[in-house]
C-alpha cells in the first residue's frame, strides 16, 4: 500500500524533508493534501483518531499514523534504506535530524519573530533584528557544526552518518538549497567555508532519483510563504 | 554502568526531561555538568569524537553518544520501563514528545524572541509581544492538543500513551509545573480548562520516586535562566 504523506499544499516546508527521501528511494506514496486539504483537516480535528497529530506533515502507513520530520523518517528510514543498519548509528541520525529541525525553526523565525499568526509585514522591525542574529551567530554556528560532523565521520566526509546516503543527507541538502534561496548574500561564500557541505550537496542533487525529481512538478518551488523566504532587506553579508 | 547525564547547571531547562524519567525509573545516573561543566564543553569541542552533539542536553551511555531530549526519551524509555511496549505507540509517544519539544522552544521565545546572544532586557518591547501570542494563541493550542489526546487514548484519559507510565507523562508533568511557574495568570483556570492534564499533573507529583525527588536537592527550581520564568510583565489572563 502507498504511503500517505500530509502537508500544507504549495510550499515545501517541513513536507519536503520526507518527500525527498520517498522520492531517493522511488517509494510509492500520495502526496494526499496537495490534492485534498480537507482530507488533512480531518484526521487532525478527529475526535476517534488514536493518534491526532499537532500539524502536518504526518504519515499514514496502513494503521500507523506518524507526525513530526525527524519521527517519520526515524521510522521510514529503515524501511527506504536511508538510515543506518548500525542501532546506535540511528540514534545519532535523529539527533542529527533534531539538529536540522531547530535549525529550520530558527529560519522560520527570521521572518516570523513575534507570532505566526501575524503577517511578516506586521512584524518587520523585529524580523529585521532577528535575521541579523540568525546571519551573524546562529547560521555559521549550524553550518559549522554540520561541517565538522561530516568531517569527523570515521567513514570520510561524504556522509553525515556512516558510510552510505541517508535521510540526513537528503536533509542538509535541503537546508541548503533553502538558505541559498533565502540569504543569498548571506550564503556567498559557504562552499569556501563549507567544504563538505558544499560537496554534499552537489552529490545529492546529481543523483538520478533525486535529479528526475527536482525537475519534475512534484517539486514546489521556495516562495514566501515556507520556512525559508527571500526577503532581500532581511539577507546580509555573512561574517 | 551509571548513565551520564550532561546538561548545563543551575537551571532545570531540558535537561530536566531526562532527569525525570531517571529519578521515577530509580536508574543509576550521573549528572556530570552541575561538578563538572568542563568535561561538557570538552566532548562538544572534541576533535576526535564521532557522535559531537550540538548542544545538550546529551546522555552517554558505554559507548553511545546521544542528544536531543526526545532522542535521549527515545533510546531511554525502553531500558527504563518507560514506553509502550508496541512499537507503534513508541512512535506516537516520540511525536508527543516532539510536540513538547516544539512548545519549549515558543515557551523559551516568549523572553527571547529576538536572540539567544542577547539579554531579556535587551528585547522587552518584542518579548512583550510575543508572550501575548504565545498566551493568546499558542498556549491553548498545545494545552488543547494534550488534553484532546488524554481524551481521545483509548486505555483512559489518565496516561497519554498505552495504558501505562511514559516518559511523555513525566515531560507533561514538567511542562505544567513549568508554565504555572512562568505564567500564574494566564494558567489561573488551567484545571477547568484542561481537567486531564491537570489531574496528570497530580497524580505524578504523587508518585514516590517523583515526589522525593522534587524534594531532594537534585532538583533545580526554576529561575530566570532557563525556559521558564516568571516575568510579571509578559503574564496575563488567558483567554
Amino acid at each position: 500500500m502507498a504511503y500517505e504523506l500530509y502537508y500544507w499544499d504549495g510550499i515545501p516546508g517541513r513536507g519536503e524533508f520526507v518527500r525527498l527521501a520517498l522520492e531517493e528511494a522511488g517509494a510509492d506514496y500520495v502526496d494526499v493534501a496537495r490534492k485534498d486539504t480537507a482530507a488533512m483537516m480531518k484526521i487532525m480535528a478527529s475526535r476517534t483518531e488514536q493518534h491526532i497529530p499537532f500539524a502536518p506533515p504526518f504519515l499514514r502507513d496502513g494503521n500507523v499514523l506518524i507526525s513530526h520530520v525527524a519521527n517519520i523518517l526515524f521510522y521510514l528510514g529503515p524501511k527506504l534504506g536511508l538510515a543506518p543498519q548500525d542501532e546506535t548509528l540511528r540514534f545519532f541520525a535523529n539527533g542529527l535530524q533534531l539538529t536540522i529541525t531547530d535549525f529550520l525553526v530558527e529560519a522560520h523565525d527570521t521572518h516570523h519573530p513575534i507570532a505566526v499568526s501575524q503577517y511578516y509585514e506586521e512584524q518587520k522591525d523585529p524580523a529585521k533584528a532577528r535575521a541579523a542574529s540568525f546571519i551573524d551567530e546562529r547560521l555559521p554556528k549550524y553550518l559549522g557544526y554540520f561541517e565538522r560532523v561530516l568531517r569527523q565521520n570515521p567513514h570520510g566526509d561524504r556522509h553525515s552518518v556512516g558510510d552510505s546516503l541517508s535521510y540526513v543527507d537528503l536533509s542538509l541538502f535541503q537546508v541548503i538549497e533553502g538558505l541559498l534561496y533565502a540569504f543569498p548574500r548571506a550564503m556567498k561564500r559557504y562552499e569556501e567555508k563549507y567544504p563538505a557541505l558544499a560537496a554534499l550537496r552537489d552529490a545529492v542533487r546529481e543523483r538520478p532519483n533525486i535529479k528526475r525529481y527536482l525537475t519534475s512538478e512534484r517539486r514546489l518551488a521556495f516562495n514566501e510563504f515556507g520556512i525559508f523566504r527571500h526577503y532581500p532587506e532581511l539577507d546580509r553579508d555573512g561574517s
